[in-house]
């Protein structure tokens, strides 16, 4: 079977709580974490909610990465989307984890679009 | 068990192929769907590729729809994360069906967040 996408559904617990909730850093990271992955920004967004929480998407051409954060939980949500091979996706998680400081991170895929 | 977060993974098939391909469409459906799904839009953006396919992304209050359409391939990839009972995600998903003219619509449902 072939499939025109890769999702990577991403967990990250335990992280820095004070991280979670600044908009300029998630934004610099999850920038960093695109190239990282050898992918190319086509635009960038990010929004911080009241009284907390950060919300950010990166819209690549090789589709997208976004993110969640729940500081009150430690926790952020983070997928990414991609219809190239040559996207390591290992290498941006590996960075969003380390710099969230995240003690455990969960990573599953799900392949998008099956060619028929 | 508790989550914090659920996300509907869409896959549209057998769509308009034109109607896949047209941004400002994409764009105005995917409004219209934030608003039938009761979701408070934050910010949007739609981007055409070369030579085809639509990529594009509402944040809202509730966390973001996102969609990334193939029009080679009659395909557009939908995805709904919400952090809100109130959302109404299966009214978005009729209207996004029904607009992309989509004889086969396959939804699953994931849960985000464990709270521990």
């Amino acid at each position: 079977m072939k499939f025109l996408g890769k999702q990577y559904i991403i967990e990250m617990k335990e992280c820095n709580v004070k991280l979670l909730n600044d908009p300029e850093f998630i934004g610099k990271i999850m920038y960093e974490s695109a190239l990282k992955a050898n992918a190319t920004v086509v635009q960038q967004f990010f929004h911080q909610f009241s009284p907390f929480g950060v919300s950010g998407t990166i819209v690549i051409a090789e589709s997208h990465i976004n993110i969640h954060t729940w500081p009150e939980h430690k926790y952020a949500a983070i997928d990414i989307f991609t219809c190239s091979d040559s996207l390591n996706a290992e290498n941006a998680i590996n960075h969003l984890q380390k710099s969230l400081e995240a003690k455990q991170c969960n990573t599953s895929m799900i392949h998008r679009g099956e060619v028929l």
